[in-house]
């Protein structure tokens, strides 16, 4: 075993986090930086190399052998940040070409999707596995697709917008402009959606007891664990619809996992349960009661970082 | 370019058709032989061994490299038959195994919808496309799926059962046990259904004088292509769900096309206008607009011969 390692880049809207992972997910080192602050892009490259600097001097031996990186915007194909609202600098911004030239080593630029389907590949619950896809289900709803080992990218980085698959001709209007999107009913707000018509017809239940207008996915999780009824049913919907979806995108890509990642999967069984359930109910005979419904192997606190330091790992086995 | 080819191979029920055919998809001579009235099965591999070394003696020089098959319940993934209710022989069947033994050479086992794929990324209208798919249009409906210039083929070999995916919750009976599947809106029985649908309410058209256990999907057609308004109807309706369908096969893939291809995509335009209309209403703005829908670009007669032709083709560029 080699005590090399990758740098994680994290790059938010403010804060961009970066950690030191070797092949075994174990992280190294953590550092931070402001994203905000500097004077021109060349600074905040430099600000990075210096941070990672700092954090692999403490490291006696191993070397840095590449950097993976998520960041807004990111379009994986081009390594570019396209479009990003809340970043300072002109787009595009070509971070995968600026960081590799910086630090002399290959940096691989992806999205959160792409970085949780690549976590869970190389080190959480799809270890092993080269049919999979993971749904992230948070503010928004989003996939990665792994299909004969490799992550779909698509023509423009696009494939696995799995948010914006229809699920119900005139449902939910959704923020793209389209009714009934997946994501309407599966993410953070969508669940809370849910929560509040359940409430209008029946008001037995401790979520009643929360202002409508800060009610929270977490909350409807927090009364699940206390025994409501009502909270369950909730998850029960959802992941009803989860599995309905998912028998349509076995179809496309015969899958043998699906893993439920991001903040509202927290939910656990309450989710996965229903969802496991639907999917065979609605299923073709060729999937039905053949694709396990998984919770995410990573550790929640240090998913992100664990799946940027996959997409740089992977490169790595790839290309070595 | 050299005088070298393949032999492709498409075993029927009845009846095993076989060619030979260049790296620009000339196709350079032909032969048959039975499927069925062999002693057993070894035999039958002798007598495709027979009538190809008959055809390539022919041939003054030029190797054959590779042979690409299609077969009733192919395994891609195994290169076995498994489960054919019409074959004398017991399952399953090592075809590719048996026939690269015979030959020497290399022997890629596939499914029609696998030949559709690549036979037009080869030789047809995805020639230079790395994302793309191909919706085979009859009895059934199929897909071959290629992303990132790969097609998918899944945990077993099921991937692309785009006829399975459902598109309307309560709706036709299928006969996989589910209702509302693609393929009983855009098989070709799927095509007679919605006549027969459309001619309860209204008489007014040629297809009235057809016997209603009759009707098939070619006098649809030959009727819109009198002008018949129903039947243009018919494919109107078709189309707009074929490209609603497409909307949500995009979020899975990023397509730079799509192509209709089979008995039922015949129709051409009729077929195409409505369902690149229907897509562009239906699609996500990061796919509207954007996704060509195109007609095969292989010649209907030969069709099958260059898929299985491409399919050998493919896996000797991709292993030189």
């Amino acid at each position: 075993m080699s005590n090399d390692f990758v740098l994680a880049i994290d790059m938010g809207g403010t804060n961009t986090a970066m950690a030191l992972v070797d092949e075994e997910g174990r992280i190294l080192g953590t550092g931070n930086i402001p994203t905000t602050g500097h004077t021109d892009l060349n600074a905040y490259i430099d600000a990075i190399y210096a941070e990672a600097k700092s954090m692999t001097d403490l490291r006696g031996d191993g070397r840095c052998l590449a950097v993976g990186m998520a960041a807004p915007a990111a379009n994986t194909i081009t390594g570019c940040i396209d479009g990003a609202t809340n970043l300072p600098w002109p787009s595009p911004i070509p971070m995968s070409k600026l960081i590799s030239e910086k630090f002399g080593i290959p940096c691989i630029l992806g999205n959160d999707a792409n970085g949780a389907a690549l976590g869970e590949g190389v080190f959480g619950n799809a270890r092993g596995m080269d049919n999979y896809f993971v749904l992230t289900l948070g503010t928004g709803v989003g996939a990665g697709v792994v299909v004969d080992g490799h992550l779909l990218s698509g023509r423009s980085g696009f494939a696995g917008e799995f948010g914006h698959v229809t699920i119900e001709r005139n449902g939910r209007p959704c923020g793209c402009g389209r009714k009934g999107c997946l994501e309407k009913y599966c993410c953070a707000s969508g669940v809370v959606t849910t929560a509040l018509e359940l409430l209008k017809k029946d008001s037995d239940s401790l979520l009643a007891e929360i202002d409508t207008d800060k009610l929270t996915s977490k909350d409807v999780y927090d009364a699940a664990e206390k025994g409501d009824a009502l909270a369950k049913k909730v998850f029960d919907i959802t992941g009803e619809i989860i599995g309905m979806a998912c028998a349509n995108f076995a179809a496309f890509c015969d899958p043998e996992a699906v893993i439920l990642f991001g903040g509202v999967a927290q939910a656990g069984e309450y989710l996965l349960k229903p969802a496991r359930e639907s999917f065979d109910r609605h299923a073709l005979h060729l999937y039905a009661g053949k694709v396990k419904f998984l919770p995410s192997g990573l550790p929640s606190t240090d998913a992100a970082t664990l799946g940027n330091a996959a997409m740089a790992w992977k490169f790595l086995n790839e290309n070595s």
